[in-house]
């Protein structure tokens, strides 16, 4: 019955603070037209294996009567694992549904997904992924890069709200909190052509191995980066000018001057350059994230062709990107047809249960508003039915489960954060359990204020910063 | 690429109805304060193969890595599996936080689950469960069978609303279509004690292999099972006694008389009808569902000591049961403390694939109302803008990806299903794309009706009855 390493389970009320966070993201997503759509958990083996380097992290399902058979662990071709990002499956999807889906399709998806790593920090073997994605049969304009650019943006910005970790925002759950000091995620945004562009203007002969390098700068001091640049042929003026690109970060379209002071000059990197500043302007009135250029931004392993995403979570960058993504010029291709597509993947699990073990939780760990009170067992089908009258105008209310002292049951509801007993009579009455205050109530009318129907967000490391 | 038997996926449209689906129960559930818990997909082998009857169906789990090494496939003892139902990994999930949750614990829980059964009608290898359970510790009181009734027949009412097949209801996305004739659902529910009370209190020696035989009269005839009854050692009379009790079925509590009529007596018959009968009761003013004591019901294999639970969909007899459940005294155990519980499983994949293979779809594949028209790639960003207005106030809004003629427009947001086209302009206007009707609005105040805003079920087999 041990728990297993890797596998995060959230208690009732930590699971509260998760669903609020799928419901805002679901909410932008709808309003910005994208469809849902859920994949199968397994892909066949030989998909998954197609990008090399996952092999040694895919989990092989199989059915345990073929498991003991003899050899069984050889025929690996007709097997089955789980997926391990929700990209894979989705090009597949689009390839195998195509003549049904309208392009450009522009889906959201919410699932787990699985991955075989040695369990550490910030990183999990089941966890949650939100990815948006627009895909083109056979072209796709490059406004999708800015579309999916601004909706990630307003996300990432409702993510902070309900977590009560917007600037300026305050949390909910208490008095006395301060609002947010910063946004608490910056989206980083690049664009491979940028890069390239720069490099070949320069006469780098591998521009791809320079990214590669330049993609280190979060972990590698900018000398190691330049003496790596060095091992890859770069002499020392050019790779010093790779560095000043990648250090350059603004939150306006003022990178496209400072690229350009650098001197260096390239048709691609003319092009990258317009690319960026048209999804950093778009993204300029979305209040409550940061949107920067970032020009150290490569996402060197992966294969992205134009624009490249990641995004820090403020106090937590030890987390890495806990939100990447770009743009495939083949996300997918049935060997006839080629559907180009850009993307962003929110790591939910990666930024969420950090923030639960750090105190991050719900006002209660039940929907319940209210609780009635029951007198005697006799009379259980009377509070039943008060319950099933607030129940009928929206109001999320359970009945007490044992008819003890009135004043166990108001301390059953203390226990599980429900401010309100509902005590049958005649009229019935309402105690507010925070302020000790007790009113008669018509319990076809009475509501409890709107921001007591639901739980909020309370505990944040902010809320906790203000305590003594 | 072929689709994988078993593993049923939706498009973006048949989706939406899921969804939609989802929504409903998890607002049932939680007005009723039920929390919402996930567990993990994945449970020790051993803790899945302690219901010996599984066996054969679990989906085996391994790292690819350590799936290639010799002898992997005989290290069984720590081998991981998916899980194949949401009760196994519930009751662990119960054992392992007992002493951070509060009892009576009421949770609901909508995931996936997998079984590597041979994929027949309405039976799939990976499909979506929708559960809710009450749990004690130690104790639990019967109240708690009335409870998980009640908001399984009310969320049964709503699921049949959402898809338009309600008693007495108007399928959404079109007119003329005719009101359901009957209620979708019918929920079944029986007692153990009422049965095991009555042939003990006939003097039948092996009660539970009764109840195994009894349990097979949907699928055999009357005559076949009084054979099979002799075969289990009962007299004539005995066997009688016992087919004419399994065909007693009510809508009302008077099964009790008719059970009386029958002559036989027991405590533990007494305790079962008291029982059955105020589950009936206490679900009698639910309206769009039906909910019969019905005698047959054993769920003969499972460990149920109670209230036992199934579900007929009117006209899909041939799925079996789509909801079942019951008591279990012993939920879980972890060897010192017992925790009863009381739930119900809606299978809602099984219910819900064979609707969409029959047609049943929602009206768009897109959550759009308005498609935003643009009038050249340079005025993007205005009709970028009149789009974010409207989505301000909450109106799920697209822009066209394509500055083509407006008649290919307003084509593109007809094939997708979208009501409103909007056109850039001062003042803009909207068009209507059912009628024609074009008029113009100020984008800051003109909305939709509420019933354009989501898309609606459409396409039930009723609507298809309805057309010539």
């Amino acid at each position: 019955m041990a728990k297993l390493s890797g596998f995060p389970e959230l208690l009732p009320a930590d699971r509260a603070v998760e669903l609020a966070v799928t419901d805002a993201l679901r909410r932008v997503f709808e309003l910005h037209g994208f469809a849902n759509v859920e994949t199968r958990a397994v892909e066949p083996v030989e998909t998954l294996l197609r990008k090399g380097e996952i092999d040694k992290e895919v989990y092989v399902v199989r059915r345990i009567h073929d498991d003991a058979s003899p050899g069984a662990s050889s025929s690996r071709s007709d097997a089955l694992a789980l997926h391990f990002d929700l990209t894979v499956p989705f090009a597949r999807y689009v390839v195998e549904n195509a003549g049904k889906l309208q392009f450009p399709f522009r889906r959201y998806q919410i699932q787990k997904v699985w991955r075989g790593e040695r369990p550490q920090q910030g990183r999990f073997r089941e966890f949650t992924q939100a990815d948006i994605d627009i895909v083109g049969d056979g072209t796709l304009p490059f406004h999708a890069d800015v579309e999916v650019a601004r909706v990630m943006a307003e996300a990432l910005a409702a993510v902070a709200t309900v977590l009560g970790l917007g600037a300026g925002t305050t949390p909910g759950g208490g008095a006395g909190l301060r609002a947010a000091p910063e946004e608490l995620f910056t989206l980083q945004v690049s664009n491979r052509k940028v890069l390239e562009g720069f490099y070949i203007g320069l006469g780098v002969a591998t521009p791809t191995a320079v990214m590669q390098v330049v993609d280190k700068l979060d972990k590698l001091p900018g000398e190691k980066v330049l003496e790596l640049l060095a091992e890859a042929g770069l002499d020392d003026a050019s790779a010093r000018a790779c560095l000043a690109l990648a250090e350059i970060s603004t939150e306006d379209t003022s990178f496209v001057e400072r690229v350009r002071a650098l001197g260096v000059q390239h048709p691609l990197l003319d092009e990258g350059l317009d690319e960026l500043a048209s999804v950093v302007a778009a993204c300029a009135d979305v209040e409550g994230v940061r949107v920067t250029a970032d020009l150290r931004i490569a996402r060197g392993l992966d294969y992205y062709t134009g624009t490249v995403f990641e995004t820090r979570m403020n106090g937590h960058e030890q987390l890495g990107s806990v939100c990447s993504g770009g743009r495939y010029d083949e996300l997918a291709s049935d060997g006839k047809r080629t559907y180009p597509g850009v993307g962003i993947s929110l790591g939910l699990s990666r930024l969420l249960v950090p923030l639960v073990a750090d105190g991050l939780t719900s006002s209660r760990p039940v929907p319940s508003a209210v609780l009635v009170a029951v007198t005697d067992e006799e009379s259980r089908p009377a509070s039943d039915s008060l319950a099933q009258r607030l129940r009928s105008r929206g109001i999320p209310t359970e009945v007490s489960a044992a008819a003890q002292k009135f004043g166990k049951q108001i301390r059953t509801a203390e226990r599980r954060g429900i401010p309100y007993v509902l005590f049958p009579g005649e009229p019935p009455s309402v105690k507010d359990i925070r302020t000790g205050d007790q009113v008669e109530v018509d319990p076809d009318t009475w509501t409890p204020p709107a921001h007591d129907l639901t739980p909020t967000v309370v505990g944040t490391p902010l809320s906790k910063e203000t305590s003594p």
